[in-house]
């Protein structure tokens, strides 16, 4: 086992890595900017070390890193997500100064970091991608040609543009030839040139990942799947595990795939395959591949109980797996709630600035993964999640229930947070019902209401409600 | 299901409550002494009554409370743990007024709140208690006659007195006379009166529990057990579940027992069997039981998955239970920590006062129940429990490497509290190996050392990290 690993990487992810490396015995090693001086992770890591100068290199400059974990006597480099952690040049960089990459190998990260290679390995491994050309249609037979292969509805692209410029969703033959022209000359007015391409079009699927770990010899299992629907502008809002709809031959189609080709390929160390899934048809489709730990793997630790952050550092270590798939046990429904310093009310522009209240949820089900506390100023360089409210029951309603009890519980006072949204999200028939696909945020956000809470300060509550009420023995 | 329900409690446990009625959808009335008017649970509740004068009284004033209640609307009381909670007349008085008390039927508190009546209620039931004789001896032939019977170690116990005096350990028959002799002479000495008792002895045995639900049906099922063996002064300090050590046999007859007996008598709700287990000889006794919520049911519910404070509503609303006892499952290992605002420098004089940081623990595996927060002033008056950290893990190696990270991430000051105890006690190679018994804490104490802890104040230490370190780039 590593004696020192030395954590590239800020803020709350920084803190899950640090607690994980605690719990296994191991010295941890923060790097810190400027900005991040009074951050939770900086006082929690045995030694944390100031990289002046810029705020956002700080955690990109990978020779300077590299460099410092040699000198403090790291063994090995775990990146978190965002910054180094799906850059292959990095992870090289590390095994040629002998330090540990705790991640996948750079070939892997490398692969998949090219969306169009990674889509087209994962066919050669059987997994099913999005149907569709990548060459621009000759013309509306060309394209009836495709469509049929495809199967309808179909979506025509513009080859140059986006924006929904020269873009048309097909639901049959007869429509073809109208809806071709009509989109490649709206195409060719936007964009000079009126070239479509065709793809199977997918209404308002659903994004399901599979949580996958491999050792170095070969042991493939996966964690089940979590459901990343809600979104806003491509940017997980919620996630849920299991997927509460899914019907279990998909689940168990998707999840035997993954393993099986994550096995071929030779993968090692964590990672998630991602896939869009319309379940009208029950067919599903990947679409990328995340190479690192990710935001969510909370809610998979709660139904599984495996620490995944721990694992990744002992399959890095070169331990075995130290479960068989069948071994691995799944209980109840999780969810988390990514609270990020942004305003509902103003089009969620990021909020930095200084938390004067912080009062987060507790007792049972409750996971709090926080990076801020009462008085910490949040710096305006970086992402704007601040803070994971993951909440496990045994069943999807309980779930609901819980995660409406924990997010009305959370205060977070002198920046405006995302609290409002899931407040309103969490309350959603449509979320409710778990039929909801990656469009439903965007459909239903100009429908929630982002008052002001008047959430007082506690003393001041408190006094109010005992004079309201001082009444009541005649007081 | 309820429309209403009354917390008649204070603190972390109140706040317990309002959460489980939260996530029935059941509205929450809490009351308060002026002492509590900025507690947590008071914001917390949809409703808070200010109980003015002794703020001892206003939690024990049951008529009053009663009259509340009816004023409301509210049409249940949940007792939480102490104060009124096992009142056999306040269930009564309840019953009574119309309203539901949430917990077992009067008769069943007042029969365990008799610890010679209920030892024989139990007897009657074949649970094994303690063996013994509860009339004075003759003489060292008496108590040989008896010893024989029960089986040496013995223990003999003056009559009249306690604190050690008059008491011997009897380890076979050659020393009886003259241990029977000097008792009586000590006794005799201090206690004007000579007479002994004898009882079976038990070396440091183990305090475990059994924790009971049972519904209005006959339907009763166990939820394992918990060892509360660390305790100081009978006061328990942390709570493990599963007992790390116990035999497979030993656990399974022991609940086996518990369910069984209470299926005969037609409990209802939530109980616990509290038993003493020689591990040396594999008997167990029992000692007392508990009508009512514990403290500790955290732990089991983290192992289980079950959320006893629900169940106990859903049980008193008259739903019968949702699962039998095969569709329980168990699931790693779990540990409560009590949070004790209690001085260890100061033999642990209670230390009321100003919060002035708090920083609780998080990520996974973390519970919090706490009632508390930073500027909070604990008042004087009540137990000096402040919160409670909960901590699970797959295995118990893997509960104490949490445990131990997560107690070291606890920062409260202002107040002095038992933390420095905690990590003392989850370091000790006799804690660690799962064989303590109820003397452990008494036998290590004096080896505990509770220094000050210099934790500075999160902005200085981020400084002195800065500072210390900012000579690495050559700033």
């Amino acid at each position: 086992m590593f004696n020192k690993v030395l954590i590239a990487n800020r803020g709350e992810v920084a803190l899950r890595i640090i607690r994980a490396c605690k719990e296994l015995g191991i010295k941890t090693v923060a790097i810190y900017s400027e900005a991040d001086a009074r951050s939770l992770y900086v006082k929690k890591a045995d030694e944390s070390y100031l990289i002046p100068g810029d705020p956002i290199r700080a955690y990109l400059d990978y020779v300077r890193i590299v460099d410092l974990a040699k000198s403090v006597g790291a063994d090995a480099i775990h990146p978190g997500y965002g910054f180094l952690a799906e850059n292959a040049e990095f992870a090289r960089y590390c095994q040629k100064m002998g330090i540990t990459f705790i991640g996948p190998k750079p070939e892997h990260i490398e692969t998949f970091g090219d969306k169009v290679k990674a889509k087209k390995v994962m066919q050669e491994l059987g997994i099913p991608t999005v149907p569709g050309v990548t060459e621009p249609l000759r013309d509306y037979r060309d394209a009836l040609h495709y469509a049929r292969q495809i199967g309808f509805p179909v979506i025509l692209k513009s080859a140059y543009g986006g924006g929904g410029r020269g873009m048309r969703v097909v639901k049959s033959e007869e429509e073809l030839p109208g809806l071709f022209e009509s989109a490649y000359r709206e195409a060719e007015t936007f964009f000079g040139k009126g070239d479509l391409f065709i793809e199977k079009y997918l209404d308002n699927p659903k994004h399901i990942e599979v949580q996958i770990l491999a050792d170095k010899y070969g042991n493939v299992v996966h964690l089940g799947e979590r459901d990343c629907s809600v979104q806003r502008k491509h940017q997980k809002i919620i996630e849920v595990t299991p997927c509460p709809v899914l019907p279990k031959e998909i689940r168990n189609k998707m999840l035997g795939l993954s393993v099986r080709a994550m096995m071929q390929m030779g993968y090692e160390n964590a990672g998630t395959l991602e896939f869009l899934v319309d379940l009208r048809t029950g067919e599903f489709y990947f679409i990328e591949m995340n190479t690192r730990l990710q935001v969510e793997h909370t809610i998979t630790e709660m139904v599984t109980g495996v620490d995944i952050v721990q694992q990744m550092i002992r399959i890095a270590a070169g331990e075995p797996l130290p479960f068989t798939q069948n071994e691995i046990t799944f209980r109840g429904y999780a969810l988390e709630f990514r609270i990020n310093a942004e305003d509902p009310k103003r089009n969620f522009a990021p909020s930095p600035g200084k938390i004067t209240a912080y009062y987060s949820p507790g007792g049972p089900g409750v996971r709090m993964d926080a990076g801020v506390y009462k008085d910490f100023v949040i710096p305006p360089y970086y992402d704007s999640m601040i803070a994971k409210l993951s909440v496990w029951a045994m069943s999807w309603e309980s779930l609901l229930a819980r995660a409406r009890r924990a997010i009305d519980e959370f205060i977070i006072r002198g920046v405006p947070t995302n609290i409002p949204l899931h407040r309103e999200i969490i309350r959603d028939p449509d979320f409710i019902s778990g039929y909801f696909g990656i469009r439903f945020l965007e459909e239903k956000l100009p429908t929630y209401d982002f008052e002001v809470e008047d959430l007082l300060d506690p003393e001041d509550l408190a006094l109010a409600v005992a004079a309201a009420i001082a009444g009541y023995y005649g007081l």
